[in-house]
């Protein structure tokens, strides 16, 4: 193995941890380095919103892997350094620490530089009381201030914003979404998908779809109202709230990749490849910051979710210390959530991220979790998209019971590149208190199967 | 279509109702006729345990499809009728329903005559107290001969025998199991799996492996004593108990299928294909007195699940009524089970079933159901099968939560026949409340992976 082979992360979130990590285990002699410019190693930012109710019970709980770890495991983590400067030819990164300047030469760099809050243009919006949910800080933020408050709104009815949302509920804040799109779960779940969780969701939680927010009112310095503007006949309407909370997604921070001639995709992203490699030798991007392709339709897909950021921080961790690991040909992009005691889960690309390149044929199913003659069954309804020509899954969302174990296994049959009718017939597990002898995961398929042999007659 | 396709259906079990019910949606004009033997249209065997607590309140809720139903769908269910002769030339059923003879023609034959209790040779069986958990009348006979009794045992700790345990335990009964091979759930699970199993059982439960029962003991013609040998030392032990329940297995009911010529396979099953039909033309077979083949290994395998019965009721369904339904080319044998709220789950051979033709590398995870520093989470273990030389992935087994929804994903992958370097990569949903970044169904295998990479090396 080379001697000279020293590796700089630039970013301690789940990537850069996972791949200095996953780089140590190959090459136990050459350095690796990490930059971090916030003052926590390694943490769960999906852990977040729990942390508000007090599900988690303390910010600390959220660090995986801690100062102490890295030490051991002979890994430099250096908090609070802020990367200013990469010189590709010089092998060179230039960090500031408070006002020192650290320099640090690399072989192999890995750029895990994450994204930001997107913030929608509200007027008046850098005020008292509002928040972005991005750091352990912003969330210490909102703990604080959300003391003894009656009146929480929310601006995004996305994943992270309805985990907020349930969160601040349960602390007992009366609260409003506020959704610029038709759908909450836009970017999840097909529209009737996001229908039954809506459906679901408690009634004293007050939703606008289809309305922007516009300006934010306050007094003595604090947020009291929000203004929103219905998008369909531009009426406005004010929503009175102590508190306001930006979850309307994020941007991928590219800067330093730019700086570095890195090539940025169409979606904002770096582009990557399945070793997790940029466009510049020797230089690695993974997660949040990164562009790869849907495994289905190999568009160019960001990254986004903290479990793809592990899966190439495995890639770039392994590749970059000199062994192999190749990612499979595009995200598949399976994700899940929890609020309001109800589960969603979906992999594969939603109905409108399918363009008329394909012929896609969906079905749905509402089932129940048991058997019909064993108590407690609940509800489970299975969606699937399936290439009308090939027979090939595409996709599938689930709302209900065990959601996410039964995308999984969805999942493994888009990996797998199967065919409905293949995979209808997969004998899934079968007990009384367990599941159906047909489970909805594949009686979904069934129906789907249908369709297509009807259209074809 | 035929006008001339009448099939006659030897059985309502789930194979049999099924299979009618399916024939019924291709074909809407011939006759179908079903000879059950007992008096209960379709009904869940599997169900039959949780009636013993009144975890499922009442008998009648196990009928799935009741005598109307079939009415509805212009299926001819005669009940009580037992079927004694078939005359294959003549196409031509026999059937006693009471004194009277019923005959009918047939150009389709479908048999789904199951599977009789398997009785081990214990000395004194026939006596007061003794009994097997096939039918309902069997589990009748248990709920009223149980009442007021204290101790209760049960002969084979397979899913049956744990199942029942723990609904008799539930009624307040002190209970002991004995089992005449070295582990508990010997056909489910590999004997370290069977381990943890064994270690979470209640402690008030006595169980005694490779232990056979020899004799039982009686006063006023009333069961009192088992007498049990250990199988390594001979020495014998006296168990007090009111009740003894057989839970020993299966045999297939072959009787009818032989008489007409139909094959049977080494396991004792009538031998079918993927079309479930037998090696005799225009006659199938389905359920637990079919044998097909492993998916897997390719040997001989008996039907025996539920599950299996379904499907094989869907291809025997189809296929006779001049549809096309095959099979995938072997059972996955995917089953579960949940006793003393512990669900086990497992897919695919078990160590012991597969041969010296293949090199079996073998990997253990212990892990949890959510990340570390979410509340909440369960403990799971999972154990894979992987075929050295290919890598691809034989068989798995999942002792806790949601053991039987991990395992589907695995079943889709052994399906699938995907090797174990794709498998471990699958992007499995994540979200705190509901699983780790990286699941114990993947990171198994990731240890699979890294042992077979070992030896290669």
């Amino acid at each position: 193995m080379t001697q000279d082979r020293d590796i700089v992360v630039i970013g301690c979130g789940a990537g850069g941890g996972t791949a200095s990590q996953f780089a140590r285990k190959i090459d136990r002699k050459s350095t690796i380095t990490i930059f971090e410019k916030n003052k926590y190693p390694q943490y769960s930012k999906c852990g977040l919103p729990f942390v508000v109710s007090g599900v988690i019970s303390d910010f600390k709980n959220l660090i995986e892997f801690n100062e102490e770890w890295f030490k051991k495991a002979n890994i430099d983590l250096i908090l609070e350094a802020n990367v200013n400067k990469i010189d590709i030819k010089k092998e060179m990164i230039y960090a500031k620490q408070n006002d020192i300047t650290i320099e640090k030469s690399f072989k192999k760099l890995i750029i895990c530089t994450g994204a930001k809050s997107f913030i929608p243009p509200i007027e008046n919006i850098n005020i008292k009381g509002v928040f972005t949910v991005r750091t352990i800080d912003d969330t210490k933020k909102i703990l604080a201030y959300s003391k003894n408050l009656k009146k929480a709104t929310i601006i995004g009815a996305g994943l992270i914003g309805l985990e907020i949302a349930d969160n601040l509920r349960q602390n007992g804040l009366q609260v409003t979404i506020v959704e610029t799109l038709q759908n909450i779960l836009a970017n999840n779940l097909d529209e009737d998908m996001s229908k039954i969780v809506l459906e679901k969701i408690p009634c004293d939680i007050s939703i606008y779809t289809n309305h922007t927010a516009k300006k934010v009112e306050q007094k003595d310095g604090k947020i009291t109202k929000v203004i929103i503007k219905n998008k369909e006949n531009n009426e406005e309407k004010y929503i009175e709230t102590d508190i306001l909370i930006i979850a309307t997604g994020t941007k991928p921070d590219t800067m330093l990749a730019r700086s570095i001639g890195c090539k940025i995709g169409i979606t904002g992203g770096i582009l990557v490849n399945e070793k997790s490699e940029t466009t510049v030798k020797d230089v690695y991007a993974v997660g949040d910051c990164t562009e790869y392709i849907d495994y289905v339709t190999k568009k160019p897909l960001l990254a986004g979710l903290g479990s793809v950021a592990v899966r190439q921080g495995i890639a770039a961790g392994v590749n970059s210390a000199g062994g192999e690991y190749n990612l499979p040909m595009g995200f598949l992009n399976t994700n899940t959530s929890k609020f309001f005691n109800l589960d969603i889960a979906a992999v594969g690309p939603i109905s409108i991220r399918i363009d008329n390149e394909f012929s896609v044929i969906s079905a749905r199913y509402n089932g129940s979790s048991l058997p019909d003659y064993y108590p407690g069954g609940k509800p489970i309804s299975i969606k699937v998209l399936v290439d009308e020509y090939t027979g090939i899954i595409m996709g599938a969302q689930a709302v209900g019971e065990n959601a996410a174990q039964r995308i999984n296994t969805i999942a493994c049959a888009i990996l797998a590149r199967l065919d409905i009718d293949t995979y209808r017939k997969l004998e899934t597990a079968y007990a009384p208190p367990i599941a159906p002898t047909l489970d909805a995961e594949t009686l979904v398929c069934d129906i789907a199967f249908m369709k297509i042999a009807q259209k074809k007659r």
